[in-house]
């Protein structure tokens, strides 16, 4: 897919063996910077950073900020104090002070001091809003302009401006108070009489966030309006930063490879499943599986209390795993549906009461076509009493897993807890001592009668 | 969140009840399109039609293209053939075919001969690609350049096509043959010296894509690239297209969606599910219920095998729901971590071995917690013999349920296959079975020799 830009490890550590200079300068310089740290971040921390001392600051930034940020962290513990300050200074706003935060409390101690008070300022306050908010993944890099500019005087700014600017293909006009009052594109600019005015120029009819908004909320406005950047005000309505396309791409990734795991019972990870420690990914997935034993133990009571009907009808028995299977299923997939309607947007709250007739209705078809293909199994083993009992359980248990399959979602962002908790295995879990006392109970009733 | 761009839809009605055309123009021409395409879309399609008469063709258009493809189609096929032609023609080129590609064959010959020849040619040439692929989601819309033009004369360029294009902050430069040969941005342009040439300013290290290319991988390259746009060549080295970040962004939520799904054997909805018909709601799920229904069977036929052990030791069954869950449950995060994994790129299949010796370790340490929590139990209710069986079939099941589930996806993948096809619920099954054997046999060899 990108042949051309294919850069060899190994042409990479003959440059390095020969200490040739103008080779690893020549080497960094060409080709995307992203792909150039791929390449680099495969060497061991002092190579990196023997490589990175090697090339000028600008590219020796730009690589760095396209690696993991474990790596940074690595990389950045063994740089010299004012090789870090120069580095820090010179990545975009957003990207530094993602690296800000996971230093250690003596490491920002010493880095801070080094910097601009304007650098320092810019640092403290991106770094104080709340991990998952928009202030969270906002950037400071960004164009403001007076709204009687004119399109020339405008672009004169952005293209003095572009060089220390993370977009300069949106600029943002605010009055002296820095309130918001609209945004104009380069585009527009560009487009316009060189003598008309930025406030005649611009589109006050904004789509904007606030700081304390959640960040995917924040991502799904970027989706839905393809924007490439989305200004963020605090609560003074002053504009505080924006969140760019590409940030918003890596929030929408990150929601869904979370909301994924949970669907699985599986906690928050902080890094890839590659590198992540053996230990906290035992701790991520030991909680949910201790805590459906004991929900299991509730099925495990139900086949107890009904002891007597099993030792009566042990036909029974073979059919038992088949329909509490069937119900864990069909609720599977209602909760799975539910729980990424609500997290696209494509379905809220409030649809509830509409959703829940959609589901009564598939629910009772699909548990009708499971009953008739477990009755003529039902027949041949036990005769017509078990084939109505079979067929009766399915029809019951794929309606109730299929409804508070669809419900929990629901019910649990109604009290603020995530969805997503309502994972295949808990509902599987609810669904199996559901689906044990439905099948010995009519099984107890009916087979009694007969 | 966007307060100040919230148009009442009671307003949009009274303006079209009262047939206020000024007041629907003003109504229309304020806000993102986007915006106003959701009030819009929330009245009937004779409305919408009504509506969009009204309005001038370059709002219409925009308009129209920020609705729902469902929304698009049932206004599409009520509008005249002359305004429908004039919508397609304004249309951006990758809009326009995700739309025609949809129209029944009759609306599409009514529709060709009423393009301009270059239009009618570029519908048929992107609309020939396969779903999924790289093709099927570039647009034409992008500007071209030569490499011997000054930036002066490039920004002019850029600024003349505007109008018409999809995005002008980045463009293509190419030679004769439409090979492509760099990329420049207009930042670039705007900071140049109006006399360098394009040829010396460009990129030439390009990130692209083929048409052939799985849409996916696109989506990944542009995300993990932060790219405005990637180009997409074809067999012959020719730039025929570009992917925009905005649909970038789509893809990967439309991939996230579908493998969200699977996960819990949905197959791929075509569109949201608060719109989609229940009939076929009801063919994607029924699908996999039924064919669990008969993977159950093994459990059933396990269970039927070992009669004699259960009624020696009934005891035993109420600790079946606990044990089979368990390995299901340890096998779908197994299976859903690496189905993410391998869809976000994080891990490749050749990371089998590595991940699989990270795995045993894991779940060898999740089965001995779970063991010693169920081994307490099977004292309680069994005494000492039942304690072993239980606490020995839960390590055994634990860890065969995480192989099996981590492996699976990697299989699939192997295979040519889907890696979501893994799902939970077949994971489940395919343990459960696996349980019933393990924990039977265990039961039967140990509990005799007591």
């Amino acid at each position: 897919m990108q042949t051309d830009l294919h850069h060899d490890l190994s042409e990479l550590k003959s440059l390095l063996g020969s200490n040739d200079v103008d080779g690893l300068r020549e080497f960094c310089d060409t080709g995307h910077p992203g792909a150039n740290a791929e390449v680099i971040a495969q060497l061991e921390v002092p190579e990196i950073v023997e490589v990175l001392s090697r090339i000028d600051l600008h590219t020796r930034t730009e690589i760095f900020a396209h690696m993991e940020i474990e790596t940074q962290m690595e990389v950045a513990s063994t740089l010299r104090r004012r090789d870090l300050v120069a580095l820090v200074s010179t990545m975009s706003h957003d990207d530094r002070v993602d690296l800000f935060k996971r230093f250690p409390e003596e490491m920002r101690e010493t880095i801070l001091p080094g910097l601009a008070q304007a650098e320092r300022d810019d640092i403290l306050k991106l770094s104080s809003h709340p991990e998952g908010t928009a202030g969270s993944i906002m950037t400071s890099d960004y164009v403001t302009l007076s709204p009687d500019l004119t399109a020339r005087q405008a672009i004169e700014k952005l293209r003095q401006e572009a060089p220390d600017k993370e977009t300069i293909y949106h600029a943002y006009v605010i009055d002296e108070h820095r309130r918001l009052l609209g945004v104009v594109s380069l585009r527009e600019l560009i487009l316009a009489p060189g003598g008309r005015k930025v406030q005649e120029l611009m589109n006050s009819e904004l789509i904007f966030a606030r700081v304390e908004d959640d960040q995917q909320d924040v991502a799904r406005l970027i989706s839905r309006y393809d924007l490439l950047a989305l200004p963020i005000i605090n609560g003074g309505d002053k504009l505080v930063g924006i969140v760019t396309h590409d940030d918003a791409m890596d929030v929408a990734e990150q929601e869904a490879t979370e909301d994924f795991h949970k669907s699985a019972t599986v906690g928050t990870l902080p890094s890839s499943i590659k590198e992540v420690g053996l230990t906290l990914l035992f701790r991520k997935r030991v909680f949910w599986l201790v805590l459906l034993v004991f929900g299991s133990l509730f099925s495990g009571a139900g086949i107890a209390y009904y002891e007597d009907t099993i030792a009566q009808y042990v036909a029974l028995v073979f059919f038992l795993p088949l329909l509490i299977n069937s119900a864990g299923n069909a609720g599977s997939q209602s909760a799975t549906l539910m729980i990424r309607a609500l997290a696209t947007g494509d379905v809220v709250p409030r649809d509830w009461t509409h959703m829940l007739g959609r589901e009564l209705l598939v629910a009772t078809a699909l548990g009708l076509t499971m009953a008739l293909a477990v009755s003529a199994l039902g027949l041949m083993r036990g005769g017509f009493g078990l084939a109505i009992v079979v067929a009766l359980t399915m029809i019951l248990v794929v309606v109730a897993g299929s409804v508070i399959g669809m419900s929990l979602p629901f019910l649990l962002s109604r009290l603020q807890m995530d969805p997503a908790t309502a994972s295949a295995p808990l509902i599987t879990t609810i669904s199996d001592a559901l689906g044990v006392v439905i099948y010995f109970a009519i099984a107890t009733s009916l087979l009694s009668m007969m």
